[in-house]
């Protein structure tokens, strides 16, 4: 017998083997809410505290996706919804390999969470609406894009001359107006231990 | 004090964190080769075995890429080209989740590859070229590609006519014509041990 004969069928390891492996149900956590609202900020500390709780996680925001994958996109309709889905497919991978994706990004539309949700299995999508009062969010302004987008420097601004669709039946609401960042954080873990997407091993 | 006076700050996990956390070396085995050559049996033969020996990986291939992330890419110069570059930017992004990861295309081209090479760090890019024949390739035809190729009922195809450019320097090079898919994994893991990419706990 030569190499030839050989079967040469698949050894996929599976999405379950991953998740079995790391000790966690892998799940996607998408932030979603105004600039400012704290998305970016509180994922970060809810990676944080899961990484100190031993879990396998990955966090796609701005700073790795924008110049990288998604680098050839701009700021037409047409591109804002592409590259809502392209980080939906890549967060579907991510969970495909076990991990537990956080993600953070504005995605002010509805059809393009539903768009994410409906790409991962039932509750595999967990939609976290960072419900700060655009006020609040304006007068944190931690970039300056609001003075920007009311001075008209910056078009289709979020919550100034763009629409924010707020989710009507998110998983989670944070407030974080009214709760620290621990606190806010902290919300979320709980969530996580109470629907047994993470346990103790 | 309130919530809105709190600062901010990020709490990033690093790579090396969650490499450490994972207790590996994250790395891309870039597997390279005609169609038929063995890059989806051998890469797949080689992730279940890093997954036996307790490691986080993932394989990136046409079955969980082409459907989803690059759907919208057809088989244009322009598309081929996007298509890798995708492919690699979400390697990197697998690497910076401290995965192993394991890709499984053609990728025909010298500068395709140089490209995915240069987003990562040095020594996190292996380019793993699979030395089959074009003769080999053609009689095992799994999906009976080659047939159809010959017959012209499918232009461009890599091999017949359109371009395979060689590997001038692939950090590994397995000859599957003349060893089985055991053996064949076996080199790949005992190139990851001899360069401590994998180390036991």
């Amino acid at each position: 017998m030569t190499a030839t004969d050989i079967v040469w069928h698949e050894h996929k390891v599976t999405k379950v083997q991953r998740s079995t492996l790391k000790q966690q149900q892998p799940c996607i956590l998408w932030f979603t809410g105004l600039s400012g609202a704290g998305k970016s900020t509180i994922a970060g500390a809810v990676e944080q505290k899961l990484f100190e709780l031993g879990h396998h996680t990955y966090l796609l925001d701005g700073d790795n996706v924008r110049h990288g994958l998604n680098g050839d996109l701009g700021f037409s309709d047409a591109d804002r919804v592409e590259n809502i889905r392209r980080i939906g497919e890549m967060a579907k991978l991510f969970t495909d390999a076990g991990l537990i994706v956080l993600s953070a990004f504005i995605s002010p539309f509805r059809a393009d969470r539903r768009m994410v949700r409906e790409l991962v299995e039932k509750n595999e999508f967990i939609e976290v609406y960072m419900d700060t009062p655009l006020a609040e969010c304006e007068q944190r302004d931690p970039k300056g894009l609001y003075q920007k987008a009311r001075n008209g420097i910056i078009k289709n601004f979020t919550g100034i001359d763009s629409e924010y669709e707020v989710p009507s039946a998110a998983e989670i609401e944070i407030k974080t107006a009214e709760f620290n960042v621990e606190e806010c954080a902290e919300q979320i873990i709980q969530y996580l231990k109470d629907n047994n997407l993470i346990f103790s091993s």
